[in-house]
């Protein structure tokens, strides 16, 4: 496989051959050491200094499962700090067929013109674009579609990334043409200083990936396929009714956090459920399961239809329902839907903005329960105004300018759906991560809620640390395979699943590491994510929950009650 | 003397003694000490564990020329650092003949009513206060005035402080009613987070200071007095001219920062210069010299009036005029004086806002040159819109808004009217001192450019580490003595007037300290407040200047070139 780096710069881009060290890296190992390698941790995000970085992961291209997720890397204009923010879509695999280990896009270019990149067996292409600026992200997938065929991957950016917005992330087309984000961090802003619009990928005659002990690798995928279809969560649950099964069982368990994070419970639960969007979804004629990305077994995702049966939206998220239902008081699922659907066409990480909504809300822009609300304000985004910009720029951006305190944010990035006192194990996630607040890099609700990989009470303090910092390592390893988060079920839950996703990647690679080797990757690549960090600045204070966090929230009148001494063990280097 | 204290959560307040250990502390020193104490570092700036502590110098309250300035401190929610604001007007020396070493403010009361605070000799009532919320300070004094009279000390915030803005300063009135400003780093923000609108002082029947050896005081006194009227830029330039005199002198040695620091000369320097504003004023019957409090023999403050002759602005500083001006391509002194005027009456920080002009005008938000537009955007601040929501938090955070890479602050506080490439020991101290970019906190325009305390080649590396640090520590004690820093004219050059102003406070509290142990005091002053900040979560990363200031910038072509090394051994603790 090969290096692509583009200069923007100079609108110059070379093919070079992939380092030694970075052979057996891929996904986040590989976008985190690029960027600690390459990035001076000072740099002004949105410098000249800053660089873009996409690697589809060691596995992807593959046949194993789940395998086709795309890490984005760079320096985050949101937190200050390293940031991997991880697609489904298309992508992924086109870069591994294409051979493409990573794509490094690096400069700015003088003057104000924008650009797009076309990607292709033989390199690069940087061209001037026009027509589609200022254009929302389905406009963008649309015209591409139709100038380059179904065939051709497409990552872009809205509105908001144009707008170097900190909530703005990067839209990678999927499957069927909708839209995957990655999402956190504001990598749309990267992209967009970088005066990028697009960039499409043509992986015909790509000469694919090799795979060294091909009937090994068969043997590992089936068992791990096997694995992902027999396990609950992602062979029942994930597939019926989308993440969004959650929203009932976190109400349940008094950990859904409602009306910006002031109860654990939501009176409106029921008509935003998982439940209950599968039966919309059946009644208007819409998609129930399908996958973000080929190859996919666990079929998470959905096509949402408006009351009129047309397409609404797609990959509609439990954090996504959570935050515009249950933290902005909003019990209406086609509301939500829509302004699911305008964060993905303005090119806005949705967790952010529903936090940002429940902001503005508390600083009285709009009340607590006004759903039009909510899509006037993304209006305001959209159209880059005063209140957009303030807005655009996340929760935290939101409640300075307001003056506020309680602001649900680490390192500026916005807290998803989990309330951090009565899902401790998220919480600790939250703090520690280097990636800021983020349920993905330790998913600990595995654990405290799904009793997957063991229960520890999520109430308790005791474990919370160790699953924390377990789920953390071993998510990284995850992320850096390409793989979906969601095999984390079966690999916790089985061993012959975890060896299996061992036995892929040295099937794959012609090496014979265990399963240990691998966690140790994972353990140094947080290790270089937090060496970063530290060099741009953040501290062990960066590692904490904001003050308001120490009011019980009912049902349980639970605290957050960890000492820094305890978040500064979870991962001590 | 006492320290009063009150607590706003539960509206109580307490008298208490000084202890020991700070008893020999004043202003800067004293707001540190208490701070560093008695704030946790690491809290909310606008949250309940933040403290706004005021405090008069050790001289305040004596003969002592220039002796009655105010230490405001606190915990900055501009710069996230420790902070000292620093004052003229009557408070300073109102606090010092009640018998009041500081007051503390903790708390924020319950609810949404909003008070204001009575200090009198018996010690402080609290009171709920409606009729002067969401007025400008011009009104709150007049109003305030007409209820308690003439001799009443007030210290008030505008609208900007009640929205809490991270530009809000805190505005003390003078001596002729007007406004003096604790200017820097959003004190009003504190302050309004505290629900605290005014605070009146009555020092009738005040227990004043004593002078353990009044004779010596008193001669001490005279030759500290003689020296500041003998220098020639405190007897001669800075009455005549104010502290406007720079404009001409900074844009001779290409230090004037132009256009958004794209050059260091302005073509219209001489139309905001200090001898034309002496000229308008002459004409216009206003007052061309007078000082900021009782005592003061420097007297570079002023009336400027309008073409009417009308009453528009006072203390109307270099900085203010550098940065609505030259740093805006503005070249209207009445534009410029009725920006300050407006700033004053919303209780903003004159030199935040002017950089935050810069930064809209970087933005797009209006054009250079475009100086109805700056009073238009200074109404938006005023009314509080989304617009009026960014500026009004300063500069950086509207270059966040906007996405910009050009944005002069550090530490989020925006960086005064001396250019840093080509007047680098002011670089220096903008990059080091803990206050975030502060002129005043190691003026070394002094030796760069006014040839005071000797010559450094302002364009040359050689020295200014060393001038930085001298002058940071020095400073740092003319701050606890409640000093105005243009004593240190003469204090620079004479030896015999810097060891007078140690006699002084040695005469004042019976002290046989030499010049050596009060810069001890300095020293120690400084490293406690680096302490706070590096445990607040600020590091050496933070004592940077922009990525931009690597551009050369005319006529001399100078770039910042200082290492990080470098800059982390000026204040090495």
């Amino acid at each position: 496989m090969k290096i692509y780096r583009i200069n923007m710069s100079n609108l110059s881009s070379t093919i070079e051959e992939v380092p030694d060290e970075w052979r057996l890296m891929g996904g986040r190992a590989l976008t985190s050491a690029i960027v600690a390698k390459e990035v001076d941790p000072a740099c002004n995000p949105l410098g000249s200094k800053n660089k873009l970085v996409f690697a589809p992961g060691l596995l992807t291209g593959t046949m194993a499962a789940n395998s086709g997720r795309l890490s984005v890397g760079s320096k985050s204009p949101l937190t200050g700090g390293i940031k991997e923010s991880n697609a489904g879509g298309t992508a992924a695999q086109r870069f591994a067929k294409l051979g493409v280990k990573a794509l490094i896009i690096e400069g700015i270019p003088p003057g104000d013109k924008y650009y797009c990149v076309h990607v292709h067996k033989d390199g690069v292409n940087i061209k001037e674009e026009t027509e589609l600026l200022d254009k929302g992200n389905y406009e963008v997938i649309k015209t591409l579609t139709d100038r380059y065929g179904e065939n051709t991957g497409v990552m872009t950016i809205g509105q908001a990334g144009e707008y170097k917005m900190s909530a703005a992330n990067i839209s990678v087309k999927d499957p069927k043409g909708h839209i995957r984000s990655a999402g956190r961090g504001g990598l749309g802003a990267v992209m967009g200083s970088k005066k990028i619009k697009f960039i499409t990928l043509d992986d015909n005659d790509g000469a694919g990936i090799e795979i060294a002990d091909k009937e090994a690798f068969k043997n590992a995928a089936k068992i791990f396929n096997k694995g992902l279809l027999s396990h609950p969560v992602s062979g029942d649950a994930l597939p019926k009714y989308g993440t969004d099964v959650l929203v009932n069982i976190l109400n349940e368990a008094g950990g859904l956090p409602t009306k910006n994070f002031r109860r654990g419970n939501f009176a409106g639960a029921e008509k935003i459920s998982g439940e209950t969007m599968y039966d919309t979804i059946m009644e208007r004629k819409g998609d129930p399961t399908h996958g973000c990305h080929v190859g996919c077994v666990i079929r998470c995702s959905q096509t949402y239809n408006d009351k009129n049966n047309k397409y609404l939206t797609s990959g509609f998220e439990y954090e996504t329902i959570w935050g515009f239902g249950a933290g902005c008081e909003v019990d209406d699922l086609d509301i939500i839907a829509t302004a699911d659907h305008e964060c993905d066409d303005i090119g806005l990480d949705s967790i952010e903005m529903a936090v940002t909504m429940q902001t503005a809300m508390e600083a009285g822009v709009i009340s607590f329960g006004d759903g039009p609300g909510i899509l006037k304000l993304l209006g305001e985004v959209k159209e880059g105004t005063p209140l957009g910009r303030i807005l655009g720029n996340g929760a935290s951006f939101t409640g300075k300018a307001y003056g506020l305190t309680r602001v649900a944010t680490v390192k500026n990035q916005a807290i998803p759906a989990y309330d951090p006192r009565s899902v401790k194990g998220v919480g600790v996630t939250y703090a520690t991560t280097p990636m800021g607040a983020d349920h993905t890099a330790g998913y600990a609700v595995t654990a405290n809620i799904l009793k997957v990989g063991g229960f520890v009470d999520p109430l308790q303090k005791e474990g919370q640390i160790e699953l924390s910092r377990n789920l953390q390592v071993a998510t990284t390893f995850i992320d850096s395979c390409g793989l979906c988060i969601f095999v984390a079920f079966a690999v916790l839950d089985s061993g012959d699943v975890a060896q299996a996703m061992v036995d892929m990647v040295n099937a794959q690679y012609g090496t014979k590491s265990s399963i240990g080797d691998w966690f140790e990757l994972g353990r140094t690549t947080l290790q270089t994510e937090k060496e970063f960090n530290r060099a741009a600045g953040l501290t062990s204070k960066d590692d904490r929950l904001p003050e308001f966090f120490s009011e019980e929230v009912p049902p349980h009148n639970a605290i957050w009650d960890f000492t820094n001494q305890e978040l500064d063990s979870v991962l001590p280097f």
